[in-house]
């Protein structure tokens, strides 16, 4: 089926929701103009819908494959790949400095999301590159910069990320594979290495493998794991790729989903590598390049929603099928006069565009976390973009399983049908709430890290520029302040969660982490819903001007549909977190 | 992965949810006894634990085929059929007259939940045969009965349903097969019919098929529908199989799910059928049949999350990963010891054994329908059995797609990897909340033929009969009154939708019916955890007596985090269906 980029909804968020004014202000982005970006995601939405996302129901059917440690990819993602590197697609949202477009990140994330929208197995690769970058501009060194950066933001080689071994999930303090210093500065890295997304393939001529390991001297735990670069071919002093490496894909995996996207076991015996960064440093680098990755993988989430949503509707559109309830009509009509088909696209739709504004408002920050003119408005934005990044990934990737579980049911029977193509979602979807660290991980790291260590301030901060935006819904209309009535009860359950494990944690961790899930998820609710109130609110000035009537009034029926039928969830997880510990933690499993 | 049928918790339900007391008043039921109850269900399980659980797997990688118009059962299927035949398991909850067992219909479907449980694609084929029978029993002459219903009560031949065309899924007024009649009597029927399941395979010397088609001068829509008997092969006058009747099987569908079950398009030219009951009364036979397969669809939802529990609790008893939140252990410890992964798990476990409870209590009803003494007793308990319906088929298999998914969750990783099994119950869930109508149908049937046919009376007949539990529950424990709060505002949510439905559906159809999945789920969670609340009552008695400790505990364990954790949804439900209707019908799709 045929895939629209959803361009006018991302430049709206971009111009709206993601403080682009402040932005503006920086020397970094003050010559961005909209028209410009407008211009680089309409040509990329375009490119993505004519060259990739053709690809992505082929590479499902005939995935990708491996025969003695060689992957050969799906029918047409090595040329599809070549087209991606010459057009400088990789290149968007990174520095100048090393040959990017220096981009908003908001722009970035636009791009991430159409990608994935158009192809999630072909975009992982991308997607992997930019973690890769992200480390390397963190920790490497200048001739680490030097000898890979460029050919890694050209996308003309490719990163991956090796963390899991097999008794090392989520659990990287079992991490085993070792690094033995060389005489020559060099590592001889050796193990086994699990789930590694591209860890072998023939789209470009090298990939650089971001490795965790420990040396022999290394303490226990966490605190002895290094980050290591390990390159498939080592890199010749002019540049080019020269020796291979002792890296062997020894399988790939036989997956529910993303088929295409090769998942390989990577066998490293006495491989060289490089020290990024201090030894026994590597999970801060890596967290570094996890962090950027859960972002993605909540852009995944979203695009996933979009693309299952942009099916469902277009069946729903031609299916015709009963008569209405309404008794409109004595003949069938098409089933998107059936309510309940319209409760499941307008439910689609609102997690789908409410993940997208969360997600933009979130790139904002992110970007004033690294370029904000003072050192209080870093720290602020830097503590703002981390709480809101497991929202994005847990929230968006948990709503991704539930809206393709909604498409594949809209279209009834011929949904459980392969060729349809609604199925491919249902199962790619799947893997989203899993990898880059499960929401259960991403709830640990809202409540530790974003939610006890500052004493809640930044969730009350939070809360107080909800009630701002509240405040402007009551000036504006019955449907403004509709939406402001429900978004504040929201709020108000959002509060009374984050003194509940304020004063739970402490005492009774696993009260507090039992209902990190519920807290996730109503967090990210009402953040999601936060956003599409602010949309409200700007789509009805514009609705005032006249501009662009038809896009303003879908705008604000989103948010008003989200406040009356997603975001009343709220008041089910607030008692779920607050009352729920005890019949959960007394259960004899 | 090994399977264990819950054959404790099924006749802990049939004796005490199923009105066992008062089935055993009557004749037909005066001699069943628990302990052969138990003895039937044990033998069962070790039976499909033993020879049908094991193919599963195996009917997944390598589904059924189809060749030429022939099917090929997967490997072992065949086999394994016979011996389900041979050893009279199809005949369990068939009347007696006809060579059946003459079983309660809770022991019949705790048989079908097992059969499921072990492996949905094979317990397809028992479960259709089981609704022609049911079909036949209602409508059929007695030759028809005499021709065919013995061969089917055993499992000989096995039966079909045929209503679905291209054209024609949900809404059967769309039906175009015809049948001519022919001088002999008997109908000449031809058309196409599609998603036929088990509609041609090689495991039983005959197939019969019920076929919904038109005759000529029939009236248009869903009145001029007739229903007609089509055997694959004509039968001989000494009642064996004889000419091939002209039915093609064109193609095997490739589909998400329920691999091994073969999903065909059959083309019926001119075969020989016969007219079961009257012309043009085809639907209301359907319906009965189909009333029939849409509960036993409830139980395949029960089975596959009870599948996908075991299989979940098993992986979580075994993986290693992580150090416990609470810090009792410095070193890694088995996965079960994280809230989140409890969490998961006691959700699972509750709104599983909720819908068996639900399923079960039901059964009972169902068998009161058809034998209580009285008109009245029979009329009463047809109106209670028929509102429960589409509780069963809706909330049993809505939840089953959530069981599943939250079953992959709990794997991490290796959910998402197709070896580790998880992956399959997320694929084969997902037909179940759409064949035999989906939710939004069980839904329309909900509110249209159950809730405003009667005015709300069964409704406010059930909420009576539950704040009979609730009276109940005050005088136990703490543990049962804190039930009992939150059963209580929960059946005040679902009186307060009742009334809604009642006071919008005349004038404003659409928005009753846009809040009808909403209102099923409310119902259905309201249902099912009344039932669970009842379980907490009869465990908390037998924990007085010391009776089989360790299993009441965790029967109350169940019915309050139930209480606690997914009764509390009703306040968001009822919220959205209350106030939900402006925000869903108002926009723009």
């Amino acid at each position: 089926m045929t895939f629209e980029a959803p361009t006018k909804d991302m430049l709206f968020n971009i111009e709206h929701l993601s403080g682009l004014e402040e932005l503006h202000t920086l020397p970094e982005y003050a010559d961005v103009e909209m028209e410009d970006i407008a211009a680089v995601l309409t040509e990329f939405g375009r490119f993505c819908a004519e060259e990739i996302a053709p690809l992505n129901a082929s590479g499902d059917h005939n995935p990708s494959t491996c025969e003695k440690g060689r992957v050969t990819m799906a029918d047409g993602f090595h040329e599809a790949y070549q087209k991606f590197v010459e057009m400088q697609w990789q290149s968007l949202p990174h520095p100048t400095e090393f040959g990017g477009q220096g981009l908003p990140r908001s722009v970035g994330a636009a791009a991430t999301e159409i990608l994935n929208a158009a192809n999630m197995s072909f975009a992982l690769c991308p997607l992997l590159t930019d973690g890769a970058v992200e480390a390397l501009l963190t920790a490497g060194t200048d001739e680490i910069k030097n000898t890979y950066l460029a050919n890694l933001i050209t996308g003309k080689w490719t990163g991956t990320m090796n963390l899991t071994e097999p008794q090392a999930g989520s659990d990287l303090a079992l991490l085993r594979s070792r690094a033995e210093r060389a005489d020559d500065g060099s590592y001889h890295i050796s193990g086994t290495k699990i789930f590694i997304t591209y860890g072998e393939h023939d789209m470009a001529e090298n990939t650089i493998h971001l490795v965790l390991a420990r040396t022999p001297d290394a303490p226990a735990g966490v605190k002895g794991i290094s980050l290591f670069l390990v390159p498939k071919y080592l890199v010749n002093p002019d540049g080019t790729p020269g020796t291979r490496n002792d890296i062997t894909c020894q399988s790939i995996e036989h997956k529910l989903g993303i088929k295409a996207s090769p998942t390989t076991v990577l066998e490293f015996s006495n491989a060289k590598g490089f020290l990024i960064g201090e030894e026994n440093a590597g999970l801060n680098y890596m967290f570094r390049m996890m962090n950027a990755a859960r972002y993605a993988v909540g852009l995944q989430g979203v695009a996933i929603g979009e693309r299952a949503h942009q099916q469902a509707l277009a069946f729903a559109q031609e299916r015709v099928q009963s008569r209405p309830v309404d008794g409109t009509s004595r003949d069938a009509v098409t089933i998107i006069n059936h309510p309940d088909v319209r409760r499941l696209l307008m439910r689609m739709r609102a997690v789908t565009e409410g993940g997208r504004a969360m997600a933009t408002f979130t790139a904002g920050w992110q970007d004033l976390a690294h370029l904000a003119p003072t050192a209080n408005a870093r720290a602020r934005a830097t503590r703002i973009s981390e709480f809101m990044t497991p929202l994005v990934k847990g929230f968006c990737t948990e709503t991704a399983v539930e809206t393709a579980s909604n498409g594949v049911q809209v279209h009834g029977g011929m949904g459980f049908i392969e060729e349809t193509g609604a199925a491919q979602h249902y199962r790619d979807a799947r893997i989203l709430p899993i990898y880059e660290g499960t929401t259960a991980i991403q709830a640990n790291d809202l409540i530790g890290r974003k939610t006890l260590r500052d004493g809640g301030e930044t969730a009350r901060e939070l809360a107080e520029m909800i009630v701002e935006t509240e405040q402007a819904l009551q000036e504006k209309s019955d449907t403004t302040r509709a939406i402001a009535a429900r978004l504040g009860r929201a709020r108000e359950d959002f509060l009374a969660t984050v003194d509940y494990m304020l004063a739970t944690a402490p005492a009774n961790p696993n009260a507090a982490f039992g209902a990190g899930v519920p807290y996730l998820m109503l967090t990210g609710s009402l953040c999601a819903g936060w956003q599409l109130a602010r949309s409200a609110l700007i789509a009805t000035d514009a609705l005032e001007t006249g501009e662009d009537t038809e896009f303003m009034q879908r705008k604000i029926e989103t948010a008003n549909f989200y406040a009356h039928h997603v975001l009343n969830e709220t008041a089910t997880l607030r008692d779920r977190i607050i009352h729920g510990a005890d019949s959960l933690l007394n259960a004899t499993l």
